[in-house]
Parts: structure tokens; sequence; C-alpha cells
């Protein structure tokens, strides 16, 4: 197998978005005939989100796609619940099931504590999996959570159960890279949602493996991509929304051109600097601006490989009226 | 009763949001006990929305809320589904609603015709309502959209069953305007789900009603408020973006400051220039952006008309552990 | 003269932006026949503003404008630089003279400490003013940033010296409140360039002045208005955009509706928190977003009183081709 | 030399900007020892601007860098003066010219038809240009935009003349594709001003050109981009900040993370739909959203394309104190 090294940075011990310390992830995965789906959740960290909560910050870079959660990550640069990740019609479901997750275990929401903002992303997998069924139940979600944790399966598995990526099988990819500011070393990772790109666009560290395979032949990019991005470097909301806008580069990289009918949405989020709800006052630390190319560039290559490793890693799946999607790996010869 | 006059434009003929022709307004309204809420929804038009699209645009004036659809509206500059209104917890199965309800009508979505962007704004009524116990069904959304109709009720109904404005019982408010643009004549409304503020705030018409009721005690401004803007001159999605902007100038004027823990958001929509998704090439008439300044005036009338009718057209509700809010209309001698 | 109350906050001590500690405005005028116009700066604080960065954030009401500064504002939530108000047709020669300005105060500018970022705002004098003439000299600018100081006068003076607002005079006018947040009292101010408006819609404090002067007729509003805030309570980047938010709020109050033409900006800077470029680290102070409330109270009253204030000073002013505009003043009994 | 080529879409008939019918370029290029500076302009159609104003929406991918006339395009989505490319400190100079020239050829500039919008855009070129001096002049800027014209010089001249791309010289760009559209062949163009990038990170076509110069050698990124796309496509300006976005996706395929000190600005235009300020109705002719992915495939390649051409025609320069920056051209065996 040819060794693709994607940029210049050191990886993660895992390299995984669970490099991160704290950060966990976890998926519940539906594999029956027409039904290919599923939910994966990141959880920021393991105490209590809604009253610790994370800043955090979102991007959008083609906004064809539905989400929840959005708007109030743009207003308190926060997030204090989980982040859900599964199919297009499934984002009320997992709305829902986040609504109950986080009202069972604090007493106070839609009580004196006000409302909570479910954060939940999603891609279209109606070409592997009966969408239209709406097959995610609130226990999927609540499963998925349950089996966060450190390490945690790529490709089809969890929401990338039907996905699509440059018109192979695609799913859930993720990468990580240690970096140093200021003196201490810091983790960045990224867990991607892959469901984009038409085959001949498929570069690999600059290796046009899509041409390869398909000639010439043009094929139109469909579908989308939900980057999230997790770091415990001590960076604010607006530094935040400044790495999340650097994910459109690594997917660029990967040839993608971010076509029309493409969801991209990025969600970026720190495990320091926590917001407590029941503190007057915060005390963050904030990296001068100047040192943050590392995050950048960081953002970019994590996107980048984890984009390619969600293919690597997915098996070849048949769903939904028997349609198929192959496998990366086994196409080209490493 | 004071005669109140909101501004100086012309009224539509039944001062409301449904004055716009097409657009029509319908409730489900849920009143017993420890369950006061609902939904309201908004329809643009009669005809297949999926496919003949409506300009449309939304603004955040604070965005401590949640909500679908709004991402793929900044994007697409368009809306193809009703606009539902609901509690905070109401909004996962209001989407799913909304997929239902148009995966139904439509057998392309989740097929060949790619997804659907349902729209759900909310505001948290769990002061009245027993919001944590999620009483809001599909059924009742569909019950909502079935109802719609040219006439539709004001006051603690659908929506807005539950909610608090001014620290007074709040809920549902519309007012329109007529006026001429290139020799046309057109019409604005807005429908408005008021949540919002404190007592001592409340301004109507430049009488400080609120300070006359309270003295100058103060009190938190709490809540949100969801404010939709309806016209059919021909203005291109832009330009509703402009005019969504103007909503917060109608709620200031009725004294609102627009409270931290308040979402006050806006989506505006022309039902002039459908957006045909079968055609290649769309032919829409855009009014000279010189022209706008009675659509401006319009939007910040009918916002602040609309949020004072919500009131004066409310009934006193008891709710959830007996906790009421007063009817302005029985607390002022007008 | 009847004795307006705008809300219900604590002025500070001399109703002015300079109240909040170290700020300090200064005005260039020129008035001489055909030329009515100048410059007016506020100097965030008096250390080394290149090397000691406010937080800062920016806000577009409405765009029909010019300005310089923004863009980096947004990125880096950070001014460096005085903020410079004056005509149009000199945000040019403005943007020139603080580049002058700034570099023979920093050596390093230009060579490796990087570019700077002027912050000009602008409103359109050519009422009263030769706007075309280009009458606005770099030494213009430097004599209004000598000229800053604790103590400044309102009305037809500096960058408002050719302002029109309402139909009447406009001009510079400022405000201020004070507040506590836990256990603190911090000071908010306002300094506002007003030039838009028609008279018809003039409301001051809720009394239609402008419509018992004119009668019913309408009007067409016309210009900008430019609101900076300033504060000492400890916010981050994103709390002071969402502070300057709610400036629209204070306007919208004294019944401007934002026409079509009109550029209504706003930045807001905090002088707690500076981000020194030479630190590595920064160590924040920041409120938590529920201490935000007097804020935005403080923000959409010192607006609204800020626009009231510059016509109440502003003397009547005889310009251009003799054009002349009223005082306020002259024209109700107070 | 290698024959590299940029994606898979037809080129222009010259493969410049200036392909789309009616627009032109024209450089003033200062060249004389410490003074390595200049002026590009972009004329987007050759009749009367300001009362035929183009369509055009701006991005931001990173707002280190200074600029005018972006707000009122995001606000009425148009231009209605040339574009002007110089260096940091120029801006205000070019502004000024700018307004010059419009008020010279428009009576109603500063009068009875309002202002003018000047866009000015900026790289800093302070390694071989004293930019401290100030050197570029009104007299530039007319004489660049006389110089407009259909041909037009790449490399190391007008605001090119002083820049460093990925370590090397940098300066203008440029590239253009061909595509159809129902039924109907359209041209979209960049021109990019190259100011940004270190050299390891260098990649032409995958081609990672810089770490086969430098080794693994790592560089801190530097610097900014502007890039310019036209199209004569009939697109809203919606669309046309679509097409905008994508140009982050050009630049990272050359090997860019848009470093945080990166002014990276986008401006799209289409000279189809002017936009008559003199009419009240418009009748523009829009695409299909559904149609666009060949324009976000041309900007990708486009800006790709432009900003390796800026670097394969520019002759190395020596400047300020002698430092000199070597052409690629110069240092690859093609």
């Amino acid at each position: 197998m040819k060794n693709y090294v994607f940029g210049t940075m050191q990886k993660g011990e895992k390299n995984l978005i669970t490099d991160v310390p704290g950060v966990r992830a976890g998926h519940c995965t539906l594999a029956d005939g027409d039904v290919q789906t599923g939910v994966t959740v990141i959880l920021p960290h393991g105490g209590d989100l809604y009253h610790e909560k994370c800043p955090a910050a979102s991007h959008v870079v083609n906004g064809y796609g539905k989400s929840t959660g959005l708007m109030q990550i743009n207003e308190l640069g926060s997030i204090e619940t989980p982040i859900i990740l599964t199919n297009t019609f499934g984002v009320g479901t997992a709305f829902t099931a986040c609504v109950q997750y986080m009202a069972e275990r604090n007493d106070g929401i839609g009580r004196d504590e006000g409302t909570v903002n479910p954060v939940v992303l999603e891609c279209n997998d109606s070409f592997l999996n009966d969408i239209r069924g709406l097959h995610v139940k609130p226990e999927h979600v609540f499963r998925a959570i349950d089996a966060a944790a450190r390490e945690f399966q790529l490709g089809a598995v969890g929401a990338g159960r039907g996905m699509t990526c440059y018109g192979l099988k695609g799913g859930i990819g993720s990468a990580s890279r240690v970096f140093e500011a200021d003196g201490q070393v810091y983790t960045l990772g990224a867990l991607v949602l892959t469901n984009f790109g038409a085959l001949p666009d498929l570069v690999i560290c600059g290796d046009p493996v899509g041409r390869k395979l398909t000639g010439d032949n043009a094929a139109e990019p469909k579908g989308s991509c939900i980057m999230v991005i997790a770091t415990d470097a001590p960076v604010s909301t607006r530094q935040l929304q400044r790495i999340a806008r650097r994910a459109q580069s690594g997917l660029a990289r990967t040839g993608g051109i971010t076509g029309g009918g493409s969801g991209e949405v990025v969600v970026a989020f720190s495990t320091a600097n926590r917001m407590i709800s029941y503190e007057p006052v915060w005390h963050p630390v904030v990296l001068n601006d100047a040192l943050l190319d590392p995050l950048f560039r960081a953002a970019t290559e994590t996107v980048e490989e984890g984009i390619i490793r969600s293919m690597l890693e997915a098996e070849r799946v048949t769903g939904l009226n028997g349609n198929t999607r192959e496998s990366l790996r086994d196409l080209i010869d490493f």
C-alpha cells in the first residue's frame, strides 16, 4: 500500500479527533438491507457539558444542508450538548433525542435554566439508505452517546454508514495533529462525515487517483461534508471561527469543488476555557492570534486526511434497492 | 379604548400577513391544564411550494434560539416548505413532521430530487406550558397546515398559546401595509410570535404603558420573538435580507431592548419571482433598490403593530403549576 | 425646556463617551462658506494603541456607505488606531493620514511589524458642504487627534459640521451610562455622527416631535449614521458584536427607519482586556453573557440620546450655495 | 518546460480575465530602486459604470487586510467603479483618486445622485518596496485606468510589482474558462494579486514543487491574496457570493493554508444583468442554482492557475535595501 503522507505536521497518538484530551466519539450503526444509516456523536468532554460549555464556532462553506444549533453557537460562542451527526431526515429526531437526553440529566432545562441547544448536522444517504423511512430513532442517538469512547471506528459506520464520497464509499474519517504554541504542546483533531464529490476529482496527496480510475469522464459532484474540529489549545470563539474556515482548504486538497448541492458545514470547539454557566466572570487564556498558524495548518491537514481516511477505511456497502458503493481500498493497489 | 395608530402607512384589508395574496396562516392550539402550547404555520402560497420556491432571506437579531432551515435559506435564497412556529422543544418534531408532509406530496424528495428544507422557528413557553413533556406531535403540525387560511386568529393561539410578552400574555400578532412602487400596489405583512421583554419597557406608540403599570421597577427582559415577513412586491433575496433587518426597528419601537437571552429571528419571503426548480433560467422582476423605502417602513410598522396586537388580542392564560399571564387588555383602560 | 428622559439607566458624569476612562474625542472643524465639514476622532486609550490593541467589533445595519478597517476588526477583533469620522469623500485622505500618523510613531509599521489598519467612517455632507472639493486634508486629521480630550463639543462640529439629521441640523452627539456587573461599576458611552432621517419621523422619548412640526407630510429618509460605542466593561469581541447590534434599537427609538440610502454602521470597543501584540498569551476577564443586559440597554439608550443631543446641540448652519439647516432647538419650545 | 494542466475545463481565448467580454485590465508600474510598487485596475465594462452597475459580491477568506467598498457591495450587490488594486498604504490615495475619476465623469456624484463607492484592495509589498514612502499617487491610478485593455501583462507589474508569493516573486496572475449553461456559452475569469505563502507549501497541479526546492524546512506563510472573478453568465449577487467562496479552494490547491496574517479577499462580478440606476425595475435573467457547478469549478480552476501564472510570469526583482525575490521560472527546470 502506497504510503500517503498528508502534510508536514506530527500526528497525534491515534490520529483521531479523540487525541484531544477528553473528547470522545461513538456510533450507532443501522445496517440491514434497505436501511443503511446511523448516528455518530462527538462529546466535547466528559463532564457536565450543560454547565461547563465549550467555546465553539461554526462556518458554512456551502449551506445546502439542514442543521440545528448553529445560530446559538454563533451568538453565544459555545456548545452545551454532544454534537450529533445523522442522515438528513433524522435531524428532527436527533434534536428531540438530544433535548430528552439533556433534560434527563439537568432538571433546570425547560424550567429555571432556560432551554438547551442541540447541535445536529447531517448528510443525505438516500442512495444506499431508505431515508424516507425515517429509521433513525431516539434510542439510536442514546446508544451512540453511550458508545462514545476514546477509540472509535472509521469508515462505513454510524452516520457514515450510507454515505458516498467521490462516487465511492464514504463515511466517517478522522485525523489529528500535535503542535507547540508558547511552549505548550496542544492537539487539534477533525472528524468528518463525507458524502460529496465526483470520482474524477479525487486527489490523494497530489495524486489524481480519481482520473486514473475514470479517465477524463466528467461527473457532477454531489452531496455534503460535515467537518468537526476539536482542540485543547486555548483559543477564543473568534479564533475558532478562523480555524473553522480553514476546513475548506483541507477539503479542496482532496479535489473537492464544493458543488452547489453540497452541505459543507464546520463546527469547531476548544476544550480549554470552559464557559461555566454559574460563574459571573470567566478567566480564559487566549493565544495571541500571531500564534495560530499551526492551528490553521492542522485544521487543513486533518480535514484533508480525515476525508481520505473515511474512504480508505470504508468497506463496500450494498443497500437500498441493491444500490452499491465500492470501497476505494478495493479499487487501487496501494 | 384608546385608538393607537402605528406609523403612517395604509393598512391592508384585514391588517394581517394574509393580506399578501396567496399567503395563509393556521394554528393548532393545545390548551389543557399544564399543556399550553401549539403550532402555527405560514404557507407562502397555495401551489406546489417544493417546485415553485419563494425567494426568501433570514436575519438573526439575537441568536439565543433554535431553528432549522435558515442555513439553506441563506445559501439558496428560497423557502420550499411551510414555515412552522412552535415551542423550543418541539422543533425536532416539527422538522420531522414537515419532512413527512413534504415527502408524502413529492415522490422525488429523498430520491432523485434531493432533500427538503423544513423551516422551523420557536420560542420558549415553559412558564405556562409543560415544555419538558414534549406535547407537540406531528399531527399538530399537520392540523395547523390543514387549518391554514386567509383568516386566522391572533393572541393566545397556536404556537403563541403559552408565550409571554413584556411580562403579560403574548402570542401571535400580525399586521399589514399597502404601498406603491413603480405604479403598482403591493402589500407587506408580518406575523410575529412574541415571547420577550419586561413590562416596564413596554411602549405603545410612544406611550410608556409599561412604566405606568409598574412604576419604575426594573425587570429583566426574557424570551424571544419570531418575526415572519411576507410581501408580493418583486424583490430579490438580497433585498429581502435588507427588509428582514428592519424588523429589529419595529421591535425596538415597542420598547424591546433585545435581551441577551432572546431569540429574535426574522424570515422574509416574497410571493413574486418564484424560483421554479425545473426551469433552467429564471426571469425575475426586481425593484430598483432606490424604491425599497416603503418596504423598509412597512416592515418596521407591521412588526411594531404585530407585537402590540399579539398582546391586545391575547386572553389571560393559566397553565403549568397554575402559572398565569394577565392580558394587557384587562389591565389598561383604553 | 422640556425635560426629556432617555431610558432608565444612570448617566455617566458628563454624559459623554469620554466618561469611559481613557477614551478621548476631538474635532477639527472647517466652517467657511461652501466648506462646512471636518474630522472627528475617538482615541480608545492614551497609551501605545498599536501594540496594546482594544477588543473591538463592527456591525453594519445598512451598508450604503464607505469605510475602511471593518474587515480587519471583524477578523482580528481589535482596533489599533484612532477611529476617524469625516465626510464621504474624505475617507481616502483620512486613511492616508492615519497611516502617516501611526507610521511616524511606530518604526515597525510597514517594516517588520506588518501594516496598520485605519478605521475610517463617514457620512455624506454634500447638502451643506462642497464635498466634491475634497477639502479635508491630512493636517485636519492630525489636528483632530491632537485636540482629543476628555471634554469635547457636540453638535455642528468636526465631522458633524455639515450633517443633516431628520431634515434639521445634525452632527455629533454623545451619551453615557453607568451600571454594575458582578459587583463592579462600569461605563458604556456612545458617540454618534448623525446624518439621516426625515423630519416627520422624528420622535423624542415617545413624543412625535417631527409630526408636530410638519403635519403628516411624508418625506424620504436620507443619509447615514455612524455609531461608536465604548465601554470599560471586560467583554470579548463576540460580546462587543452583540452590543453593537443594539445600536439599531436606539436609532429606531428616535423614529429612524433605516432608509435604503443610509450608511448605518457601528463600531464597538472595550478598553479592558487589551490585546498586547508582543505577548504570546492574553489573560482577559470576560463577563458571563448572562450579565450583558445592562450593556445592551446602555447601548440602546446612549445611541438614542446621542442622536437627539446631536440635534439639540447643533446650531443652524448655512453652507454650500446658501443651503441652510435649521436647528431643532430653535424650532421647538422646550 | 513541464506542461502543467490546471483542472479539466476549457480555457478562454487568451486565458485572461479579459476573455469575459467587455472586461479590461491595466497597470501602472513603479519600478525604480527602492520603489517597486504600482496600481492594477479592472474595468467591468466600457460603458457608464456608475449608472449601469454590475451585480457583484465579496467574500473574505481571511480579513487581515485593508479595503474600501466591500460594505456597499454587500448591501447593494453591485459595483459602480473600476476595481483598484495597490499596496496597503496606497488604499487611501486610490480611494481618493477613484472619487476624483468618477466625479469628473459624473456631475451628479456628490450632488443629487449620492456618492460613489470606490472598491480598493491591497497587499503589503514592504519587502521589496518602500511602502512607508507612500509612492502611489492619484495619477498612477488614472494611468492604470487609461491603460486598461483586453490584453495586459502578468507577473511583476502594476500592483504586483513588489509582491512575494510562496517566498518567490509573485504579482499579477490570471486565467479563464468557458462553459455551457442552458445552451449558452459563457466565460469566467479570475485576476489575482499574489503575496502569500511559504515556499515549502507550494504545489503545482499536485506536484510538491516547494518541498523539492526547500527540503522539509518549514517556513511561516505570510502575506495576502486578492482574487477578482468576472463572468458574463447571468447570475445574481447571491450566486456571485457563492462563486466567490470557491476562490479559497483554488488557492488551497496551490498549497496555501491561509495564514493568520493573510488578507485573502474575493470580489466577484457579472457583466450580465446590469443594474441601471435610472430604471425603476430590473429584468435580470438568472441561472437556476442547479446549473452553477461549472461556475464553481471555473472559479476554483482560474484562481489556482492564476496564482501559479503570477509566479511563472514574474521576473526576478530587486528592490528596497537590495532585497530580492527570485523568479520561480528561474528555479525549476520545466
